[in-house]
């Protein structure tokens, strides 16, 4: 099979630019979903698409900025695709590695005369990060058929502006969300490269991996209610001091997650009330998660934790209360595609390995649509969502040969 | 010697109706210093001083309100002061009680015709709580010669505007700021009514708390710097989550100052970055106190906790950075004042318990200026700085009478 040999000058020069697009007010690289720097970016993708990959540009009804090359037959599409929004403060590689992969691609096999049986679509998905709208993976979910309508008149960002006027200045059609659903009819495989975010490929040296399953995510809010008394004239046998009991709910969080194989768990959230140097804090809520791909070592963690949450309110006589909020179930790819990344791997003599993802993406809601796989390239210390984000440029090449060599098995298979 | 028998429904009244000067936009009680709501409380006191005690008033160069009432001699006066400004969300009686009660003694003796041979003054001083420039106790200080002239230049509120004009504002004259600070030649002794703030008298029964000195504060910022990687993606073992040390060490000054006698000690403040769901936290910084009356078991409580600092950044191969900031020494007042406002009480047949206070007061700089006492009323369940404050006007009544036979002790010891 031929190699697309993607080219590394130009992938390059198009993360650079699009890591221009950040908010000159904002730390590190910031293109907020439906920022006007990330509509300035799509702008610079969708010309991409056009002038470099010849795609046919169009934006679906949520907003997703979608590329599309013709192939033999009509449909299914093999789909291709990431998102170019960051948190705040983030990195230059996050999403946007996976769109330029997906466009090298098509680059490539323009330039090589490689045509498909299937058509091929790279996409920009709408919103992958949290958003203003406090809603993530806007446009995946939109395309898995759950973005449910009442959201986009319901949910709005700090200035008041709508969810659905929101995507209809980003191009979209809300009116018309459900037209975004797609099925197995018009998407026969899903491909997203990304970078780890994680440090295991990058401890180990080895370039690629094969992500098997999407780590499950449970999240819950932590209500600690102390009393918030002089912090000079209250003796310290008689105190109830929410931030202390917090602080142990902290520990008990880690230790729990320690001791198990396979399960995260993070205190990332503290909001302390009322936060003023001489007044004992009287309320903490803390916001809490725990990741597996194992749901059954998450209930564990999760019930391990409790009984320590339990602990802590007797030992203190202090009021806590947790309230569970989003949970997800993990996602196991479909292990064929799991198998076709490992062979194109082989066949390109590449070094790779299984592994989970610790994070979430736009694939968690793919996946439910079509047979998806994900693959993965090495973060420089594991880092990301941060300005020291960083990738190698031949590493993401390995990632983009191996989704070229991918996408000609799945056409191959599929067609004879 | 001849009781006033304060008025329950003066002081009841004066209570209430100084209660009614609070921000409507803001919890509780909340008059803060140098806002209208304080200017106009002021005017209410002013009222009282002038209509119904007979004072002559003035503000002085710092902007404290006093009234005189002239004795037999044209100097020294004997003092009695506290405040009426608020913390947000404060309560009632912090501040108010000690200074309706200063005023109920001047009425109580307008109306019983005794005469004193020092003259009286009532003050209310200016800003004890921490203000909008980020200083307490502003009054108070500047009379001990203690408000350097550089401070009302420079320290400047939200809006910009300067300690300076503000005491202009309030009828201060800032260019005078020196002709704030008494002497021995000008003050006999100062005497000060404030609720305890703390539940030792309350869960004892007790009506008064003679004070016989005030704690020394040492406050420090603690900066936690570990690493802000992926909540998702970073296993267990390579953490270093700020949070999680920083829970330690909030626990290690509760169980330092839990173990050493007369010591408090409280981490009120806490900052977390990026304080986000999916992150671990990066950043930590913690505000932290100990107060004790004796140097030295401050000394050891915060040497002890250091040495935690070291082994838990040790533990964690995390970055603690500790920083001394105010600290102020323990007030002791004049053993003498001490005796007399515990020979008062016996006198009039109260019970009452010597205490130190934990509570910083204006006390604390007026014990520099001349021979200082303080009697604490108790705080129902040791409450305050919170709307739940709440002392009996009968222990205010009882702390008023208490104060006017300590005046008459100091009158008649001093001439005779």
């Amino acid at each position: 099979m031929e190699k697309i040999e993607p080219n590394i000058g130009r992938i390059r020069r198009d993360i650079e630019r699009l890591s221009e697009f950040t908010s000159p007010a904002e730390p590190g690289y910031t293109r907020i979903s439906f920022s006007k720097e990330d509509r300035q970016a799509r702008e610079y993708v969708a010309g991409l698409m056009r002038d470099e990959a010849r795609l046919s540009v169009r934006i679906d009804a949520v907003g997703n900025l979608i590329g599309r090359r013709g192939g033999e037959r009509e449909n299914p599409a093999i789909l291709i695709g990431s998102h170019i929004d960051t948190v705040r403060g983030g990195g230059m590689f996050d999403g946007v590695a996976g769109v330029i992969a997906g466009i090298e691609v098509v680059r490539g096999f323009e330039e090589r005369e490689i045509r498909t049986a299937h058509p091929l679509e790279v996409i920009v998905f709408l919103a992958e990060e949290p958003s203003p709208f406090g809603i993530s993976t806007v446009g995946s979910r939109a395309m898995a058929g759950k973005l449910p309508g009442e959201l986009l008149t319901s949910l709005k960002d700090a200035e008041g502006r709508t969810l659905g006027a929101a995507i209809h200045e980003m191009g979209g059609d809300p009116e018309r969300i459900a037209e975004a659903k797609r099925s197995p009819h018009d998407a026969l495989a899903y491909l997203e490269l990304h970078i780890e975010q994680g440090p295991r490929l990058f401890s180990t040296g080895i370039p690629i991996g094969v992500v098997t399953g999407i780590v499950g995510i449970s999240r819950g809010r932590i209500e600690v209610v102390g009393r918030n008394d002089h912090s000079g004239t209250t003796p310290m046998d008689v105190r109830r001091d929410a931030l202390a009991a917090a602080s142990e709910i902290v520990l008990a969080l880690e230790n729990t997650c320690v001791k198990l194989d396979g399960v995260v768990g993070t205190i990332g959230r503290i909001d302390v009330y009322p936060n003023s140097l001489n007044v004992i804090p009287g309320v903490v809520n803390l916001g809490m998660e725990v990741r597996s791909l194992s749901e059954s070592a998450s209930h564990r963690a999760i019930s391990l934790f409790k009984g320590e949450l339990e602990g802590i309110r007797d030992k203190r006589g202090i009021e806590i209360n947790f309230e569970t909020q989003v949970s997800s179930k993990p996602v196991m790819f479909d292990s064929k595609m799991v198998g076709r990344i490992n062979r194109a791997c082989d066949s390109l003599n590449i070094a790779h390995l299984e592994m989970s993802s610790g994070a979430g993406h736009d694939a968690n809601h793919i996946a439910e649509v079509t047979s998806a796989g994900m693959l993965f390239v090495p973060s420089k210390n594991g880092r990301s969502h941060c300005p020291e984000e960083f990738s190698t440029f031949e590493h993401i090449c390995l990632g983009t040969e191996v989704i070229a060599r991918t996408i000609t098995q799945i056409d191959t298979e599929e067609v004879t």
